[in-house]
């Protein structure tokens, strides 16, 4: 049996950005079969979903995200910079993994919720989180993340994980490196994530150039910066997967491209604790950039659409030019561009045949999905999460009609609420 | 009978910034008639709303809006800045009083179920636009856009306006005075302007510096700038709500606190048509500030809870200081501030005996308003219009479970769909 999404107006975001009026979309087991005119493409036996009044676009990829910290949200807003050194969250000691687990559950539905198919996610014990970010059936990267600055780095874990998933972009969740910054890594251990990704075939995700004091401990260690940095550890090439890149000099962004480094975006996060933001349009379309909701104590939001309208509207303003960062751009940048920053653009970030159904699907017959002049300009500019209908990962309905499949909102809300400092 | 809503956690946004983990407000006709603590409110013959399990916030007030310009959406993206001379849309001559009238209604509707219970609106052809705003249920304050830069100014519907309307801010609806623009309006007519808000009680709504153009065509006139324009005209006043005012000199920002003018702030809008923001942090506290969301093909967004996270993020960027425009301060803005903003601050704004019954109530069993460290912080960073849940307008419930009492929002969604050139 196979799944039909019956005559949805659909955003391919395929290398001609082609927009289909009204299609059928055909699924068979993980991965989209066919693509045909309205009504061509059901057989008796599949399940037809009507997709008339809906808008259906590529899952959303979210490249830089710390799901189990939902549960910081609210917990240090509006503070100085010199806060976030070491990037310490009020009352963090006493939260248990317990309390991880839940917030992480919560993040991937409500990233699910959002339109979100696809994470790159990270944080410590990820040996613990990342069975429950599968749990909730979202594709994702997970990256354990490792530092030498106060410990050894705890290279038994990231083996474990690579071990139990791999780094085979067709897998649902699948592993990658995560050094946790260029400061709070040495330069050996950086040498040494090199290494292993080239040894394993693993992506490197890494915080670069997030703050002033950590480009200065870079140029304490002789480096001339960020990229000079990554350079000499055999990381400025296009495996690594450079979170935020927001305090590059002027000669470092013109030099960006030539090393063709993958940049995690994450606008909202770098706007509320550094009052800052890298010059999109500049590097926009000369390497890979994808949009990133970061951690939810810095952003605090998980909506990605929100992200690239944020990042489209400050990036105008970045360039004093309000015709960059155009709507088709956005739209790539929150699926193709995102699926390319994380490898996998050859698995989801477009509907085309064989590729995996990853797929959002947007309710039309919400006033902020209307009129219908440019569907994806209403994507990028107006539509918010409460139109966001159903969302499949490989070819699994995981939301439907608003609701979480594998779970229940209302509840995992009610477990959230109290959690931690305010418990 | 009255109704109560039972056990919120309300913020009040009264003069002390109250919070009330679990509160009772009961609404007697128009007028919230007292706040208590949680089960101790209601009597037998009440109409009980239970928000136990809810977040209560006055209603959000949108200081700025064209209302009947909704089915623009998607219209007119990424444009150089001199698109924008004339604030023509492509199509424009070919929409009848029809399409207007479909598009205010839609646009009233996505505006309540955003949460917005009160707006600014302003257009062309007011007499035909305001009894469709009064029929939405919203409060609004109406003006009827005159200028004389082609024709002579329209005094005759302005004055209908302010009849039909009067200027009483207890009114749901109320009329104002719009003249256009500083260039598109003669020195004489914003005398004349000054002196009819003065005779009628209405207040004044113009557009102040959107443009460079708008700006050098006041100079032409022998003004140094928006602000001197404002003086000569006796429109520099308390009573004169000043949409954008983007191309301030650092001399006109110092001195804008002197005459107290009301600012108008829309940010989406001015990044995406201008590319630039207003110095907020420097002016707020300092002035009465608002946020608007505009016409909806500048934004194109109906969301005022975006709006104030997107002040507040670019506002801390242009102010190269994370600490500013924090979640109380936000807070206001989207709520008494904007009262202020339009004068009725007695009327709405907060949560206060006396005051009318202008709620919204957002759903805390969505994820996004969780954990509740800081309920504030959640609606101003991450609460979208998916929570918000009942919407309230002098005591009368106007959107109930998310959906609209008056109307039916997929009948308006389809109307709205082919409305203007897409049809």
């Amino acid at each position: 049996m196979a799944i039909v999404l019956a005559g949805g107006a659909v955003l391919t975001v395929n290398a001609a950005d082609e927009f289909l009026p009204a299609a059928d979309i055909r699924i068979e087991g993980a991965r989209i079969a066919a693509i045909g005119a309205a009504g061509t493409l059901a057989q008796p036996a599949d399940q037809v979903i009507d997709a008339s009044e809906a808008l259906v676009t590529p899952g959303l990829v979210n490249v830089h995200t710390h799901a189990a910290t939902a549960f910081f949200r609210g917990l240090a807003d509006d503070r100085p910079r010199s806060f976030w050194e070491g990037y310490a969250v009020p009352g963090q000691e006493t939260f248990t993994l317990d309390h991880y687990k839940t917030s992480v559950r919560a993040a991937c539905s409500e990233f699910l919720l959002n339109g979100i198919t696809c994470i790159a996610d990270r944080l410590g014990d990820m040996q613990h989180i990342a069975p429950v970010v599968e749990q909730t059936g979202i594709r994702a990267v997970v990256g354990h993340t490792i530092t030498d600055n106060r410990v050894p780095a705890d290279w038994r874990t990231v083996e474990g994980l690579l071990e139990r998933y791999g780094t085979d972009p067709r897998a649902r969740v699948s592993a990658g490196i995560a050094p946790h910054a260029l400061d709070t890594c040495s330069d050996a251990l950086l040498k040494e994530c090199a290494r292993r990704a080239e040894r394993t075939g693993a992506r490197v995700f890494i915080h670069v150039a997030q703050s002033e004091p950590e480009v200065a401990a870079v140029q304490a260690r002789g480096h001339a910066g960020a990229l000079a940095c990554l350079a000499a550890s055999g990381l400025a090439t296009a495996n690594t997967v450079a979170a935020h890149a927001l305090y590059l000099s002027e000669a470092e962004i013109d030099a960006w491209p030539t090393y063709g480094i993958p940049i995690a975006h994450c606008p909202a996060s770098n706007l509320k604790i550094e009052a800052r933001t890298l010059p999109l349009a500049r590097l926009a379309g000369r390497v890979p950039i994808g949009l990133g909701t970061d951690w939810t104590v810095t952003n605090n939001s998980m909506d990605l659409l929100a992200e690239a309208r944020l990042a489209a509207l400050v990036g105008k303003m970045r360039a004093d030019d309000p015709t960059v960062l155009g709507v088709r751009q956005m739209m790539r940048m929150l699926t193709i561009d995102g699926a390319r920053v994380l490898g996998i653009e050859r698995q989801t970030g477009s509907i085309e045949p064989g590729k995996h159904a990853d797929l959002a699907i947007f309710d039309l017959a919400r006033l902020e999905a209307n009129p219908a002049h440019d569907l994806a300009s209403n994507l990028i500019y107006s539509i918010s999460p409460r139109s966001v209908r159903d969302v499949m990962v490989d070819g699994e309905l995981l939301v439907r009609n608003g609701k979480l499949v594998r779970d229940d909102e209302a509840i995992l809300a009610r477990a959230s609420r109290h959690l931690g400092a305010a418990g």
